[in-house]
Order: C-alpha cells, then sequence, then structure tokens
C-alpha cells in the first residue's frame, strides 16, 4: 500500500537499484578507499566548483551528527530550529557525540530562523560560565516544507559571518530545494557559505545513504571525525554507486520535479474546500492542512498520512518521488464525496 | 579484480540483491515498523528458540557498540580481547558512545581469551575508585581467524555467571563459526548463554546490516538505545530483507562453507612449503603465513592480500564468499613458480 | 572592600574557619570513610527523619550534575527553567556529565516554573525518536531570589509523581529559602518529595562544599557516580566539619536571617524612591531594581553590584551572611543624594 | 591517631590554615577574578621562568583531566602508565570528561615507563580506524614512589618531540619530587619540556586544591575547559592563598624535605631485618616492603598502613608531612620485638 505518511516509506529509484548491482559485478577496497568513491568526490568538485571533503554515512542522523562534530569544541553550542529533526528526532545522539549543547530557537510561521531570532540568541560569548556559540544549524527545506530563497540564505551568511559562526545544512532533502528554487544545488552554497552540507540520499530514492559535504577548508581531520562517528561503511562504494546514479543526467531533478508537482496538485485539491485550511506554504514535497476531524480516517483508508497536531486537527502530507497522478486524483475523488456527505448532513 | 584481502572487499549475494529488488515493490512504514522486520525478528526467535529483542544496525562497529551500551553504566569497564576491533579498529567510537573503559586482554596464541586470563581481570569489584567490570565481550571468531569450541564457551559461560558478567559476542563472521564447528547458531547462544549478541550480515554477503539480538531478558528499554546509536535506519526494511535472505534455506551455510573451503584449500597450497609457516590454526576464513619476503609482492600481484606484520613478513588471506577454486589454484601455480625460482636461485 | 554582586564574593563565617581548625587536629581516612562525615551524615538523617545517601561535592556545578547523574539514562532529558544555573552558568558540564539534553522551560515572572509549564512539555514520552523526560530540577530560591511556597512544591510534586519523573532541587542557597518560609529543610522535603537535593555549602558561607542528598531509595550505586563526577574529595571530612558547623545550634539560621533582613532593608530603602522600581518579589538575599542609568555608577562605587538586563537597567543586588546595616544605610544616603541631585537638576 | 595509610590522611600545615584566615578578611570577586589568583600566577611565571597560563582545580582528578582536556581532540588516546592514577584511580572520570581513549602501558621494575616502551605504543599514527595517540601522560614521583631522573626526563622529552605528542605530568606530589632531586620545579618542567603539569597541593599540606600549568602556548581557550571540568571554584581564591603560603620562603620544601627523611628512616630500619625485603627505590615518601605476615596486623596497630599486593604481602607506607621521627622509632621499637619473637619462637 502506498503512502503519504513519509517519504521515507518509499522504497528505492529503479537507477539506484541498478546502480548497485552494476557495482556488485566486482570486488573493491573498503572503507572508501575505492575507485567509485573517488568518482562521486570528483563529481561533487566539479558540482559545486569548489573544493571539499566528502565522507558518505548510513543515515541522516549520522551526517547530520557527523559533520557538526567536526565543528565543534567540547564546550560549544549549535543554534538550531526548535522544530529541527537534530533537536527533536535524534534522541539524544546529538549530546552523546557532540558532547556539548544545542540551543533551540523560535521559527516563523514559515518555519524559518530569521535573522533577528539567530542574532538575539548570540550572546555571552567569550563568557567562560555558558556554553560557546559556535554553530549554526539551518534545515533546507525546512521541517514545515519551506524552502529558504537564496535571498534568505545571504541573509543567513551575513549573521554567520558577522559573528564567526559556522554554518551547517541540514540537507536531507535539498536536491527538493533546489528543485523548488528551479536552482541547481551550487547556488545554494554560493548563497549561504555553508561550512558543511548534510546531503540526503534516502529520501531522494536511495535505499540508504547520505553525503557529509566539507566546504571550510579550515575544518582538518575529519575522516577520523567519521571513523568515530560509528557511520563509515565497510562497502561504501555501494553508497557512493547509489549517489553517482542520482547525479547522472540530473536524475534526482526528474524524481523531485515529481514529488513536488504531486504536492501542489494535492495542495490544489485540497484548497477548493474552503472548510480545509492549508496552513504552510507548499514548496517542496509536504502539505499541511486543517481537515474536519470526520474527513481524517476515510482519507486515511485511501493513502495513510500523518496527524501533525491533534490539537486543531492538522495534518501532515508527504509526497515521494513514486506518488502518482492517480493516487491524488483518487483522494481527490474521496475529498469530494465527504464534502458532499458533509453539505447532505447539513441539510 | 578479486582479492584476499579482506572479506569486505567482495560485494553482496545475488540472493540478496533479489531480496532487495521485492521488498523495494512496495512502501511500508519506516524505522522497523514493517512487516518484513517483524518476520525476520520472529525467524530469530524460532531460530533461537529463546526470546529475544532484535535491532537491526548498518554496520559492526554500529551493532556491537549498540549493543554494549544497553549493558553498561557510566562507571563500568567492558574487558576485550587487545586484539578486538572494539577496541584497536573502531577508533574512539566506544568511549564515545559507552562512555566508559574498555579494558583489553592478552590473548594465547590461538587468538582467544582463557578463563585464566578473563578471571585475573575482575579485581577491585565494588571499589568505587576503579572503573567496575560488567561485561566481557568476545568475537567470534576471533580475529586470528580461529573458533572458540563450545567447551571453551561453556568455560566462558562459567565464568560469567561466576562474576555476574554480562556477556556480549561480536559476531561479524559468526555464521562461518558455526559453519566451522557444524552446529547451528543456537548451539552458539546455549554454549556461551551469551546477553547480547552482534550478528553481522555485511560479511555474510550483504550489502550492508548487522543484527543486535538481545537474550537477556533483564536488558530493557533498548529500543532507545538504539535509536541514540544514530544506527536505526528509515528504510529499515531493507536490512531484515537481506537477512531473511541469508537465513532462507540455509543460504548462509552455502557460502560459509565455501569460504572456508576456500582457505583450507589455501592453506593445503602453502603448506607444501617448507619455506612457509601457517601461523594461526585455520578454522574459518582467514590464513595466516610467513612467507619469504621476495614472495609477498609477486603473490599480491595475483590475487591482493595484506602484510599483517611486518617485523616478520606475517601475512594474512582472507576468503570470501565468491573467492573461487580456480583463483586459489592460480595462486598455488604462482607459488609454485616462486618456489621452483628460488630453488634455482639456490644452486 | 565589600559588595553586593554575588554572595561567593564574602568569605566564611568565623564557625566554619574555626570547625576547619579542630576538624586539622588529627588524621582520618581519606575519601570519606571517615568519623566526621559519617557523623555528618548521621545528623542529616535525623533533621530530614527519612532515610537518606550523603554525598559532599566540591561546589555547585559538581553537586548538581552528580545527584542529577543518578537519575538519568544516556536517553534521558532534564526539564528544567530557562534561567537555570545548570542550564546557563555551567558551560557544557551538563552536557558532559550526564550525556543527555537539558530542555530550559519558560519561568513566569516571578522566576518560577508552574505546573501548566511543566506538564506542557512532557511529551513524545514512549517515543524512541525523542529524549524521554525523566527528571525535573528546580532551583529553590528561584535565580530571581523568590521562594516556591509549601503549596507550590505539593502543586510541582503533584506532577512529577503524575508523569513519574523525579525531582531534583538545586539549593545552592536553599538554607536561605527555608528561613524565608519560617520552615526547617525537613519541610521543603516533605512538601516537594524531592528525590535528590543539592545542598549548598558554599553561599552559605562554608569556604566551599557541597552536599548531595539522596531520598530516594530506588537510586543505586551512587557512589561509583560521586566518584566518576570528579567531586570526592580526599580530604573529605573537612566539608563535613564545615557543614557540621553550620547545622550546629543552626548556625545557618542565623545568618540566613542576617541576609534576607539585610535585602528587605535595601528593598525598603529603593522603594522609597518612586523612580525606581523592584522588578521581583524580594523573597531571600536578592534584590532585582530598576534604576536611573546614571545612579548606577556612583551607586557600584559604594558596593560593587551587577547589571543584569542592560536593554533596561535592571541591576542585581545580593547580600551576603556579612552585609551589614551599616552598608545598606551609607547605600541609603547615597540614594538620598543622587535623588536630591536628581530633582534639583530637573528644576 | 597518626597514619601511614595515605598521606591525604594528613590535615593542612599551620602555614595553610593562617593564610585562609588572613584571606577570610575581605570580599573579593569570585571564579579567580581576584587580586590573590592574580598574584599567585604571577608567582609561577616567576618561579618557571617561562609563560604560562593557570587554572586552579579542586583535587587531582580534576586537574589531571582539566590538563588533559585542553590537548585532546575526540578521536584520540593518550598514553599511561598501567598503574597511573588516572588509569586505575579515577573511575571513568577519564572517559568521560576527556571522551576518548587511555592506553596502559607496561612499566619497569622502578614502576617508570622507559623510551622504548613508550616509543613501541606509538602506531597507527594517520590511521582513522585507530585511537590517535596525541599526549603522554608520567607521574612524578610515581606511584611506587620512586622519581624521574632530569636525565630520564629529556630522555622522554626526546619520545615526545620526535612524535609530536603532548607530554603531561601528574604532579599530585611533585614538590616531593623537585626536593628528592634537589632541585626546583623549574628544573623538571626544563629538562622535561612538559605542555602541562598538574601541580598537587592538597598531598603537600594544603586542605584541597591543585593547580593545572600550561606551559604550551599553542593550547588555547583553556578557561572555558576549566569552566565546564566543573572545576571552577567560586571563592578561588581561598585555593591560590594555600598555594601561596606553600611557595612563601620555600615552606613546601621544608616540609617535603621531612617526608622524604621520614621515609628514608623507616626504610633504614626495615632494611636492619634480612626478613623484611624493600621492593622499590626509596625516593620520596614511599617505602614498599614485603613483611612476614604475622608482623603485619601488630605493627598496623602502631601505625596503620595499607597491604599493596596480598599475593606476596608486599605492603605500601607513606610518610606525611606531620610523621614525626618519634613515631618511626615507635614503629621501629615494635619492628624489634617482633623479630625477637620470631626468633625466639624458632628456637
Amino acid at each position: 500500500m502506498k503512502s503519504l505518511a513519509s517519504d521515507n516509506y518509499a522504497g528505492a529509484i529503479p537507477e539506484v537499484i541498478e546502480a548497485i548491482q552494476t557495482e556488485n559485478r566486482q570486488h573493491a577496497p573498503a572503507y572508501g578507499n575505492d575507485a567509485t568513491t573517488k568518482r562521486l568526490e570528483e563529481q561533487f568538485k566539479a558540482l559545486f566548483q569548489r573544493p571539499l571533503e566528502m565522507h558518505l554515512t548510513f543515515n541522516g542522523t549520522g551526517a547530520n551528527l557527523m559533520g557538526l562534530s567536526c565543528m565543534v569544541h567540547p564546550y560549544s553550542a549549535v543554534l538550531c530550529a526548535e522544530t529541527a529533526h537534530i533537536y527533536v528526532d535524534e534522541s539524544t545522539a546529538p549530546e552523546t557525540l557532540l558532547g556539548c549543547r544545542l540551543i533551540p530557537l523560535n521559527i516563523n510561521k514559515a518555519g524559518k530562523l530569521t535573522p533577528t531570532v539567530i542574532e538575539h540568541a548570540i550572546k555571552r560569548q567569550g563568557d567562560l560560565h555558558h556554553p560557546q556559540i559556535h554553530v549554526l544549524s539551518i534545515t533546507q527545506p525546512t521541517e514545515y516544507g519551506t524552502v529558504y530563497t537564496l535571498d534568505e540564505l545571504k541573509a543567513i551568511k551575513a549573521i554567520t559571518q558577522k559573528h564567526k559562526l559556522f554554518l551547517h545544512i541540514d540537507g536531507s532533502r535539498i536536491f527538493t530545494a533546489a528543485t523548488s528554487l528551479g536552482c541547481n544545488l551550487k547556488a545554494l552554497i554560493d548563497a549561504s557559505e555553508a561550512d558543511v552540507l548534510s546531503l540526503g540520499g534516502t529520501k531522494a530514492g536511495m535505499l540508504y545513504g547520505e553525503a557529509v559535504l566539507i566546504f571550510n577548508e579550515t575544518i582538518h581531520n575529519s575522516p577520523f571525525f567519521h571513523k568515530r562517528s560509528m557511520q563509515l561503511a565497510s562497502k561504501n562504494r555501494f553508497i557512493a554507486a547509489q549517489f553517482l546514479a542520482l547525479l547522472h543526467h540530473d536524475t534526482w531533478k526528474k524524481y523531485s520535479s515529481t514529488t513536488i508537482k504531486r504536492a501542489k496538485q494535492l495542495a490544489a485539491c485540497l484548497s477548493e474546500y474552503p472548510i480545509i485550511s492549508i496552513t504552510k506554504p507548499v514548496e517542496a514535497n509536504a502539505v499541511f492542512a486543517i481537515l474536519p476531524q470526520r474527513w481524517i480516517k476515510p482519507l486515511q483508508a485511501i493513502l495513510p498520512f500523518y496527524v501533525w497536531d491533534e490539537s486543531n486537527d492538522e495534518v501532515r502530507f508527504m509526497c515521494s518521488f513514486d506518488t502518482t497522478e492517480a493516487e491524488i486524483n483518487l483522494f481527490d475523488k474521496k475529498l469530494a464525496e465527504l464534502s458532499k456527505a458533509s453539505i447532505e448532513s447539513n441539510l
């Protein structure tokens, strides 16, 4: 059964499966000392047109925390959104691996951090009694499915550079952000001057695997942090092969376009019904909406999804690379039915 | 190019690739809340005929440390072999995730821990100034490719039970151990009464993935330790599917038999030459031997392998599930050539 | 020069110095295995009329974190006020020693946590992706110098018991709280059913030293946590001797009464001037007030104090056990001068 | 009752008590921002004739670990003697605060690390799978009461400089080492070029308190490490005042001379009896000896001491600054009695 519950309910795109099969034809050195891994690193360098170090990890938690671990001291603090995955969905893994503090910041209605909020949080720098703020982590797209514009990224860069903070981007769905903005990944890094990017593969259609890209050349010894994070695969080349499949002929663009198209289609359907309110801008593959409570169960029977906020019946729909137009149409049909029944019962 | 360098230079067995393709046909809940994962846990319960909790991880470091983390206090120590992978090949990940001490113990010539050595190390229990020894971790087969017999496991069990220690088995190649002993996995746990087993999938022919099996019912809250270890896959079911392929019709036995057969074949070849000495008992898929130094490079050109100890030209050959009889024969042929050249040059 | 900057600018009360001299007459076993330490533990048992375990530490950071460390798992979270000393004034020591999360909660105008705020923060219990909330830590008196009433403590107890949380009290100035409420320490524990109390000695007039009192009998192995926290003194008995001096004939009451009296005297002086507003209830030894900016420097020249909030010229005065009536009178005289000058300059 | 059990069974020297009383006459800023602390730092700079940073801590565990924490990365290892206090007597505090590995090295008969042993342990540098050896920690005097000579320190320096390791000295009794070698503290640092010294106050006759001296100017941000280590005293100046008393007119020399003299006197008494063997060189304030088992209890009744190794009745006597000639004479008298009784019973 297909689902709108989360984009990690889907499996892998066919190109990824094929790449694994091809890679499987030969032996190769372990732990990333293989040609496939090297090829991927070269492709990323070409793509971003700047020097970088690449480390592949298994999952997003690993990518985020391994990347952050290269930038913190034991007495540091990392600023992040109160809704950030690293803050609310990774148990105490951040404290365990980083050994230091995460400081949650309030987000605006679009789920974003604003320069004002960030700057207000930068305090007691130099005061040894207080954790020292060394890193800002943002999520692109945000947990609300919204996308920082290039100008917003530039404004954030201004703050981090002014206060000499490192900038980390949790990009578990960053391909979707690039597609949404109609730019490539390079433009996102050029605008933000991010020091470290966690580039997500799993949600983009890989079986598993993420990349940590380190752009800041003053970050040393990252291979040691990689191994220590327990995220170095012995058969590392199979992660590299999957990424190469995503990059080949911009395969990522094909799938992220589809997923955004489906989210917009769904939003368009929902917006037909005045009783439904869409609560966040639909910019990536998520749609948040408040539904009549009695509609939720029947709609979940068509395609499962989560209630995001029980207090107001806000739900979250996540489209995947394999969500089809037909599925959204089925959903739409059910909406029409429910609406009709609703109107009739009110007569 | 094939290799005898390490069993993780190989890819995956065809049954595993097929299982991934099959699993990829559908959506399913993330983070292990899917039917495939549940089916695997049931199969392990049936296989071991005892209650257990199963958690899947990405790699061996993750499996070992997640498993150990369920058994330690912040003031604990874990005894292990001085050669243990957790001690010498996982950077400081153990200290990071466990927060406590690993204590290295001397091994015997076969690479094993003996009851005498273990018992001698259990000291200052109850003394608050010293780390408290709570866990013994053994590796089966050992880093020397030797296999603890069922009687040796029973003797270790006697020590751990006498001193109320938890027993952890690092079983990254445990299928090979079972095949070597001609028993099933159940017999290994029945003999050792291990509390936690790290059951290796990667070296058994999976792309990635290990299982942590928790047999001790007094170990609580392991799901929280799993998530915190950064080793919980969103698309967890693809690890489960690979394991199911290994278990199906004892596929693991087929491949581990082959790999042991190749190691024995290689050892037989090497033992033809009095100038070569085989340095450890050949019981699993590793062969350790001291070679004439000038033979090493030419032999590595046939099939790469590592020099284990440069001080005495001891090398390590690791056979994989896909090492072929023909490859060993090629190797043998080169040995004959080198020997002949050697004799001639001495005339 | 005396000061109102902080109560740890003062030295030690004479009874404490005398107790150290007396203790110094003999040798005694190290690390708390001495008669003086045992005598103190017995006195605390008699005072609280309940079983307890006592561990002495060097400072408040040590007491708070050692106490908390006995109650958390690696995947836990501790709720505390956003202003809590453990959250804002102990660097990343909490994350380092506990290995888990602190979650900051909003305080009310009196600097207190309310049952509503606490209960709202208890969420996602049982969800392995989120830190599990296991402990609530409150500060008595609060960082605003206000004191939770016995009824407020009972209301907090109701919440912690309902949600099965441990309760920790940071009582670095708890003697002052008891004096303020006109009760003894026992009443505070009877009302709150705190599981662990950090009982402050340093700010009560000791040279150094705090006590961690563990009331919850399900907390095991605390001596190991004590040693691990680096807070076990070899000459532990000198901390015990100082506490015995504080307890003897309720010496603590004498000094904490004085310090509160001085704070009230100061507040009374300040409240004479309509241009000054006292911003928090004066219940312990702190007075917070908004002063005319140009008065701050001249007043600091009489007795130093800190500006608490530069944005609105709010300052904090802390009275110590040795703040004298005469000193406050001097301060008052300066206030009068400044006020007079102010009025004249406005004419 | 006096004791030879440990030098931390003693209290404080009178000069220290007096210094505390003097310091107690005034208020002063907290957390080391006071004139007394500054004066001490200046005195240390003058004494060592080199730049340094000073941080005061409460106890030796704190000094050692705070000092080490400034020199390690999360993926580091610290080499130390298998008998080092940081390895065997500080629970898991090292792993907790440092987050990385301690590697125990074999000592020679004199309890010392030799260049050969150290150099042999420096391996797999640059290999990301293995902890990276960044620091060597030695104890001066050693746990056996022996003292590294200046030449031995120079030889160790050669190794650490060759391999680019930091050198840490655990100097909890370093005043005694200097007195034993007839040099000053400066000579020890000039010979070893130690990067960080933990300079012990407690065993030298203070109530509590140690100093971490950082000589390596490439070590940055140590104040943040200090606070994070939970070892920053609010009334820090009382530690400084005690150290000033030790340094004033070389007070430390007077007491450490006495304690060494007493140890030598005791050793001389013991060596009169052929049935007793002194097992380690007597160079500081410790005497190790194998006694007839039936003599142990009667001698402990005169002055308590510990059995060091039950397997061979080796005992350890520790002299303190206040061990008197008369006490050793009493001990000697008992030895004579026991010897006489022994001879008679053999007739």
